[in-house]
């Protein structure tokens, strides 16, 4: 059994250095960090059996996982990201190389996201749990946007394309692959295994005039309720205006899905969803390459979901 | 099954109103909340089976003891404690009625701290795993101590009494309860249960001139010997001197224990240990009242323990 002490020497060694805003980090009890005007943080947890298995996923692609999932809160209020502190919940045959193998898969996506390791903690369960808090700055409340703002009037818009992460799963899982081509199947598991937050498209949307935004976790439809509910009003949104990842199309009719379905339920795209003013499209377009406009805001309460059969009893999932 | 949006809903109750500092907090991606100079962070995580059981804990004490544990590692730095982060994750087998227990029994904690629990995460998982990241702030680096700090010169001292939390173990696990009387086991097993990190003391000592500090979380002997190696210095302290809780002279003679063993390597007392130039030590003992000398430092590394049999062998437990 390794001690926790020479785990954790070694996971300072894969951490590298800290960033200039760092004033005490891993080796105090808590890392000192200066401060900017408004701190956003957010705690996000990843299970074994859950969230991913180790049958489908390496302990790299956990580590990378579990920060993605945090950082994509930050990328949904359009904060610039800080820092994270990781805890480590390891069962007895998670051996200490694999625990490495976990943190590297994390401080790889920490690098590649200007995000700094800060703290963590690493103990003993009964099952593989990582849970990553991650703060990220702002200078004002404007830099920021909220699920609660959006407003009657304003269009409904989702960056990028979805299903690519539902579709990877089903992948994973060994589902349709003899029907696709081995470059696109292998495209599909790595959008599951290895989401990406869209930090920079969440800044430069609250610059462009985004009045509320939320990642889309748990499935556009579940996620898109979350902010019709925040800023009460409804939305009106068509699903056959989705945008969907290379090869989800081909995987849904492989496994006799319907892709627009697919792909507004299953979650974990990380992509965002934004409501926005009509005269500031032009400008939402000009800073997201892929922005699609989904539908309207008006007043009311709730969704609405057209454009595929079935549509108004789509949800997404939630881990629970 | 409860759905994660229903409990969400129903722990968003149990906490009540945030604090002023707090922008955003539950109910969007991620909490927004008015810096201060110095962020101070850390995350703690509780697991089932290694850091309490549900058989001696209840869900509230499971819930208490998470905030508890996070919190010792601000007083440690002497922050004030600002926010708190958590992450639920729940088996199957754990109900939602306990997991609002549980959170009843952190935020009734966070409100004697003057902590707010400004987000977190619910997810299901294999084993209950609880973390809590913590966020306290500070004006300027003079208002925090590190580990670093240690000088030759400077005496060492403990806050509080030791033993107690180890002690209550062993009282929840049924040793010795025959020989205590019912209120001292009682006292006992609720520290071990419900333990108090010492924020106001770790604040008040870090003024007072504390030029090295660590929370006694894992045994005085092994958070010693963190100190000493985060500041490249040796310690010399003697156990003679160990202050210890009452009814832990008790259950060791009735266990067969040396007490002050069993005091300095039990861990999870959440006092704090310091060291301190000489001349500040009437401030020091002004302002935290039950302030012990154990020692001193010296030049060279390491620890030396002296003052009970076979302390040069004595090490505090790690929780991996």
């Amino acid at each position: 059994m390794v001690r926790e002490s020479e785990l954790i020497v070694a996971i300072r060694q894969v951490l590298g250095a800290p960033g200039e805003r760092v004033v005490r980090w891993t080796g105090d009890d808590a890392a000192v960090v200066r401060a900017r005007p408004l701190a956003v943080t957010s705690i996000d947890t990843v299970a074994d059996g859950t969230h991913f298995t180790l049958a489908t996923h390496s302990p790299a692609d956990v580590g990378h996982k579990a920060l993605a999932a945090a950082l994509s809160d930050l990328a949904a209020m359009g904060a610039e990201p800080g820092e994270a502190y990781v805890s480590l919940a390891l069962p007895a045959g998670f051996s200490p190389a694999l625990a490495l193998e976990l943190v590297r898969g994390l401080a790889t996506h920490a690098l590649e996201t200007g995000t700094t390791v800060a703290g963590g903690d690493v103990v003993r369960s009964g099952a593989l749990v990582v849970s990553v808090a991650v703060t990220g700055w702002a200078e004002s409340e404007g830099e920021l946007a909220g699920r609660d703002g959006a407003r009657p009037g304003d269009l409904v818009a989702v960056t990028g394309a979805l299903g690519a992460s539902a579709a990877g799963l089903l992948v994973l899982e060994g589902a349709g692959s003899a029907d696709l081509d081995e470059a696109t199947a292998s495209r599909l598991a790595e959008r599951h295994r290895r989401p990406t937050a869209r930090l920079g498209a969440g800044r430069a949307l609250v610059a462009a005039g985004a009045t509320a935004m939320i990642d889309v976790s748990d499935g556009l439809a579940t996620d898109a309720r979350h902010l019709a509910s925040a800023s009460k009003v409804r939305l009106e949104l068509s699903l056959a205006a989705l945008p969907l990842a290379p090869g989800v199309e081909d995987l849904a009719s492989a496994t006799g899905r319907d892709a627009r379905a697919l792909a507004a339920t299953g979650g974990e795209d990380y992509e965002l969803l934004l409501t926005l003013p009509v005269d500031r499209w032009d400008e939402a377009a000009a800073a997201e390459t892929r922005l699609t406009r989904l539908g309207s805001v008006v007043s009311g309460e709730g969704l609405e979901l057209t454009g595929v059969r079935g549509a108004k009893r789509l949800h997404g999932y939630e881990h629970l």
